[in-house]
């Protein structure tokens, strides 16, 4: 197996070739849709899973609406078309025929044309408030909340595996409220619930914040962000949560008489997640030899190595590995014994330190007459060994130890790359020294936030939900301001 | 409430006012296409997890492919390219701009045509051989065994809830064999899974059995499938595993090495179901009340309904049933427990049976009095005094005889609805007057079964696998016959 390139050599060929190698995912014959691998979907189902309980636990119900949008919904509600537009795939025919000039072949039947184009969906507010319209006429009838697991196509011009594709698969919340209140209320609660999520279950520490104007969701009132920390310091937005006031209300007419008698028209929220998680994910943790995953969402916890000369010894291994096995699976542990014999113990442990495995039980002949294993951790790569005696135990606190010790090592990393900086000669020499986010003064003008994008390329990624105030002046108009945001250059 | 149209008024009529009345799903504002609501995307959550289990269990791992196939792609495998052509969505540009006529309006922007045009998948032969190309080089590589859940397009000119969709939602596996025998053991091995799904979880009997060439799925060399009947003598196909020979291994040059060194195209086997399950479900088990569902996949197994005069009666009605609530959960049993005040019993007696809620418990001040409750059946519309004391392991015991009842209730109407018959006037007499599945003698061509499938709009809907053989004379060509071949109007 060759070496993966280092990260420090050159980071964005490091994460391409891990992408592939750990058998996450491979780019397809379809311009910039990618292929999601059993290892990589397997990871998805876990996140997938995991988010689902926490949205019914919430309240959320799961429903399905049409891929396609007609093209008179989705132009409807004016800035989300505009913000959308530009990058939408469009089907204009129902049909192929045989070309007349080549019967191997196929080609559009012109006589199939729509009448209207559908646009493949790029989010589904349209189709969905469109939907709300019948659903909805007294205050009875809300909130409705609803989310949907579903493939979305946005045609990008650049894309790379997970952080950018045209065609990804996410969730999507779309909420309808009777009072704005209740709609901001929850914006704020599924925001927590994603910070919830990428902090205790990815381990991926996140900051919650509020996106400036310029960077909100096309047709929101207002975004709500958590933003992570990749190790080349670069930022990832891991998920968005939009309050829409009542502009899909409007647009699509979902009306609904409230509690004084009187016509309102329905509050929104939406929010969503999508595969571009496990992009975050693997540039948060993994390192020069190959993956490393927390262990509530590795589709294998531990692997079992057997070390043996001869058909004897690996029979005497056998039977311990399958007691571990055993007991570690009735706790609930996924674990695998690899006790192939076409490969050899070191082949082994570099091809599970790739797929990055959380724990490495090895088990020689020293072992067996000692009663002990030799325990690996793939996060800190150390190794020690434990006696055979209740192991199962021992790894299933271990199992937790590493959650917590990868989430610690990625929250170290990212408090470390704060940086207070209070001119934009100090902003300039940070960003381009050290890197990750920089917490500095702004003026609250598009106008700052654009020039200092584009003599940068760092922007504002949030403006942190718990912000101390303080007066400071901006960093280019020099104008006073009440609170530092948070800038990255950002994937 | 509105009263549903009875099944022997209109039984097509009733079947689209259950899905929407039930809150199933409803039609969208694109052609053809489905919204599926809540409550009836809570019965497909618990297909899709028990097929998915089912899956995994037979060695398969979930992926996910693009959604699009290129044209050269798409046309690469003859017969399949054939059978889908005529009913494709095609995406043929990826922007559209603001019309300049109309600065509300978008249009197509004609600068952003794709140089090949997309196919909007109508199941995902061609993209998947395309890559299983590169995963396989030896025998070694062998078998692929992968499941994918996704969406799919397929242009129908007449559309049905759940039934005949323009875009549905299904799985589709897809596998790679070294030898003929190994993908014809996996052909038969899903259609055995999809069997024991059907019997053992939706309560729905099958014929297994294949189809005729006619009825082919296009690339396949033999289709295997299951048959279902419904209230109303048509049969519906529920499921549906495909030999592929080695027509895509050809078409897409899946090449392999041998364990004899010789280079050989893979075997393929794919194999789906969709959320057309749905429509059978109800078409299997509902009654002019409303849904009927097998315990095992109602999304409420058990509703608990307070009979009150006043608050004080409410309170004590609400000890008793948070109570039994509890215990029901803890059996696992999924138990809600509607004591709104807005809705008279009556109401909500009429809106489970709707929902199909399999059983009813409803206490009222003499069940205080006597310690008992009042249980109603679902399926078949018996109530029972029972006594308080161990009610929730009557309640489980009764959720599995529920189960099994309404598996043998569509037993006994299949089998009374299955008629040999031995000449055509006898059959087109059958199926005039009783319908049903009709079990004749074929001759074996083409010419027969589309002569019949023309003059009565019966078709073979599968040559059954555990036939027992016998002469016969066929019903048209009166040419001699081995067996016996199942014929039916289908949906």
């Amino acid at each position: 197996m060759a070496k993966l390139t280092s990260r420090a050599e050159d980071y964005s060929k490091w994460y391409n070739e891990l992408v592939v190698k750990a058998d996450l995912a491979e780019n397809s014959g379809v311009r910039g849709c990618m292929i999601i691998k059993p290892y990589g979907y397997a990871i998805w189902e876990k996140m997938r899973d995991e988010m689902d309980k926490k949205f019914k636990e919430t309240g959320h119900e799961n429903a399905y609406f049409p891929i396609f949008i007609p093209k008179s919904l989705f132009e409807a509600e004016e800035k989300n078309a505009e913000g959308f537009a530009k990058e939408c795939a469009v089907v204009t025919h129902y049909r192929l025929k045989t070309d007349p000039n080549d019967p191997k072949k196929l080609i559009v039947d012109p006589e199939a044309k729509l009448e209207e184009e559908l646009i493949v969906r790029p989010t589904s507010e349209a189709i969905i408030w469109n939907t709300y319209k019948n659903w909805v006429q007294s205050y009875r009838d809300l909130p409705i909340l609803i989310n949907q697991w579903a493939n979305v196509v946005r045609w990008e011009m650049r894309t790379r595996l997970f952080l950018r594709t045209a065609e990804f698969l996410w969730q999507e919340g779309h909420t309808a409220h009777a009072t704005k209140t209740e709609a901001i209320e929850e914006t704020e609660k599924m925001l927590e619930v994603y910070a919830d999520f990428a902090e205790n279950f990815m381990a991926i520490p996140v900051i919650r914040g509020i996106k400036t104007p310029s960077e909100r969701f096309a047709g929101a009132d207002e975004t709500y962000c958590i933003e992570a920390l990749m190790q080349d310091g670069k930022a990832l937005q891991a998920g968005t949560s939009h309050f829409l006031g009542q502009n899909f209300g409007k647009a699509f007419d979902v009306k609904f008489t409230n509690k004084e008698g009187k016509i309102e028209h329905a509050w929104g929220t939406s929010w969503g997640t999508s595969t571009r998680l496990i992009g975050a994910l693997i540039m948060t943790h993994s390192d020069d030899l190959g993956l490393v995953l927390p262990p509530s969402l590795a589709p294998i916890q531990v692997v079992i190595v057997p070390i043996f000369k001869g058909d004897e010894q690996l029979q005497q291994v056998n039977e311990v590995a399958f007691e571990i096995q055993r007991k570690l699976k009735e706790k609930g542990i996924s674990v695998k014994y690899d006790n192939r014999t076409e490969n050899k113990p070191g082949w082994k442990f570099a091809e599970y330190e790739l797929k990055g495995v959380p724990i490495r039980i090895a088990i020689g002949a020293r072992d067996l007459e000692n009663q002990t294993v030799e325990i690996a951790r793939r996060d800190n790569l150390t190794k020690e060994t434990q006696p055979l005696e209740n192991i199962e135990v021992y790894i299933e606190n271990l199992l937790k130890t590493i959650q917590e010790d990868i989430y610690k090592k990625a929250l170290n990393y990212r408090e470390e790359h704060i940086t207070e900086v209070n001119s934009y000669e100090e902003f300039k020499k940070v960003l381009e020294e050290k890197g990750g986010f920089i917490s500095a003064h702004w003026d609250g003008t598009d106008e700052e936030e654009e020039q200092i994008k584009n003599e940068t390329k760092a922007t504002i990624r949030c403006i942190p939900l718990e912000n101390t105030f303080e007066d400071g002046i901006s960093l280019i108009s020099k104008k006073p301001s009440k609170q530092r945001v948070i800038f990255a250059k950002a994937y």
